[in-house]
């Protein structure tokens, strides 16, 4: 009989694994640790890692010593930010991401938002705890103008979304390409000032990586209309967040919607929790009921294939930091 | 030389009319009332009445024996019921309404409005005032299920952008009817209660007429799920407003969301102002910055029509209060 793979899951616990995919452990070792001591002992001798992500990003460098037979990590999120660092970048650890799992949730998400700018929700709920009806005439998202930076399923799902409200919607990828069913046209990131200045609606759907650190800047937000709202579902870091306060401040921009902090939680002292026509939400744009579920079950499939020898599905360049589209490869 | 015709603007200040409208006074005498004595002096001649929804909706019916020469009303609202009166009904004065102008807009509204629920985004902004950062999972739209009353133009729009999301998108109509592109199947009004019973989601885009009238009552909030939400954008009077606001407080549904009221403003004591999972809007759905410049235009097309002897587009059946789709007619 051959020996059973261990696969350690970590930053998830035991009890929130969910009832339905038990029988796992039937043809692996299953070991759960949520410290930085119990990953270190699980380890040794695993073969694949499921990480979740948690507050403690030094937990998988810390224990990597002990990695010696690890070859696989499957992540339960779309971002590889957060567990990537330049030992495992160089190693032969192959990594898989949650990748298509929070596409639907998210594009619901930044549809949703663009609406309550929109239609001046805020306010307007301000003005319902005062009793007061006062008319207002509201904007139509159909024929306003869409930026999408980040165009892989994530960035195209938002942009499907708002094409079936006629927004007219462009992307922006790493390099520039011709249109497609969803994108009129796709930028080049070399080229965001131009094309966020096109634009009513700005999303930031991107990966962070080297390349799109700080990408949006106070370049960026001096070119963009003062009408425009800025929404970011992609990762804070890729936001300069102290030139996107000024900007707010100044009235360079209307607005921003932001799930995604510099610092997550965000500190509470930060000027964006008070400022007019900001939302705040706490990281959840693809959290929806069910993701744990359906995370798991991609896992699963995984594994799989992984078990039975077969290329293993949503592969991260570990340099690029994200899957590379099949056709651009 | 023959007569100009007169044309009667009612409820509109002259300043409103869009400048881009100023050359229809080449071909019609354009007068201006809004108030019941100007409205009475200008309607003695007058061949047409365009009429826009004010407070006073006595405005007619006092002005009524002067319309001797009437022989067209258009409206600038989508919805009919605050203009018609017996005796416009029993008279052979063709009344044509603001149908296709204001879809787009009430179906982001509803959309965004869904949305709202579905992300936790009123519960949130309050979390964001006391800088609170709290994770919550959100509740997706794709696959949950939504039942349009109205299955107009106003309630496919709404349809047509649920589905685009991933929703199962049912409709409620005079009768019931095989499924269409947008409805995977259309019930009759008799099955309100059942249909509304299926629903996570139901929107009222109803027109007001006997047939609708409190059309949503004690019984149909009953049957309804506990986690559905309710939204209004049709008529406040569809609505039996006290058993909304028990169904509310006692838990039965899970919120509602309402743009119009039996009673409009609503009144400043009203409970629903303060009762939580309830979202107060203004009237406000269908009117999108340049809703006025799209009804003139849709009034100039049908003069143009009117004064070259071709038929009107949107014609009201003044019984049933509400343009009969050709197909059904």
């Amino acid at each position: 009989m051959t020996e059973r793979p261990r696969v350690v899951v970590m930053g998830l616990d035991e009890d929130r694994w969910p009832e339905g995919a038990r029988a796992v452990a039937d043809v692996v070792d299953l070991e759960f640790a949520t410290s930085r001591e119990a990953l270190a002992g699980a380890l040794s001798g695993a073969e694949i890692l499921f990480a979740w992500p948690g507050e403690d990003r030094g937990m998988l460098p810390a224990a990597w010593s002990r990695a010696t037979r690890l070859r696989w990590i499957q992540t339960a999120s779309d971002g590889v930010d957060w567990i990537l660092f330049p030992e495992l970048v160089e190693s032969h650890v192959v990594l898989t991401n949650g990748r298509r799992v929070f596409d639907a949730a998210i594009a619901e998400y930044v549809l949703g938002l663009m609406l309550v700018f929109a239609k001046g929700w805020v306010p307007m709920l301000e003005r319902q705890r005062r009793h007061e009806w006062r008319h207002r005439d509201t904007e139509l998202l159909a024929g306003k103008r869409l930026l999408v930076a980040g165009v892989g399923p994530i960035g195209r799902a938002i942009g499907r979304a708002a094409l079936a409200l006629g927004m007219e919607v462009r992307g922006l990828g790493r390099t520039p390409r011709p249109g497609d069913d969803v994108f009129e046209l796709v930028h080049g990131a070399a080229e965001l000032p131009d094309a966020a200045g096109w634009a009513d609606y700005v999303v930031d759907a991107l990966p962070l990586t080297e390349g799109t650190r700080a990408m949006f800047d106070a370049a960026v937000f001096a070119r963009m209309r003062p009408n425009a709202r800025f929404v970011n579902v992609g990762r804070g870091a890729t936001v300069d967040e102290e030139a996107l306060v000024r900007a707010l401040r100044e009235g360079r921009i209307a607005g921003a919607a932001l799930d995604v902090f510099e610092e997550e939680p965000l500190p509470a002292g930060s000027p964006l929790w008070d400022l007019p026509n900001v939302i705040v939400s706490p990281h959840i744009s693809g959290d929806f009921a069910g993701w744990r579920e359906a995370v798991v079950e991609l896992f699963l499939a995984n594994l799989a294939r992984y078990l039975t020898g077969q290329p293993l599905e949503n592969v991260v360049d570990k340099r690029l930091g994200y899957v590379v589209e099949p056709r651009l490869r």
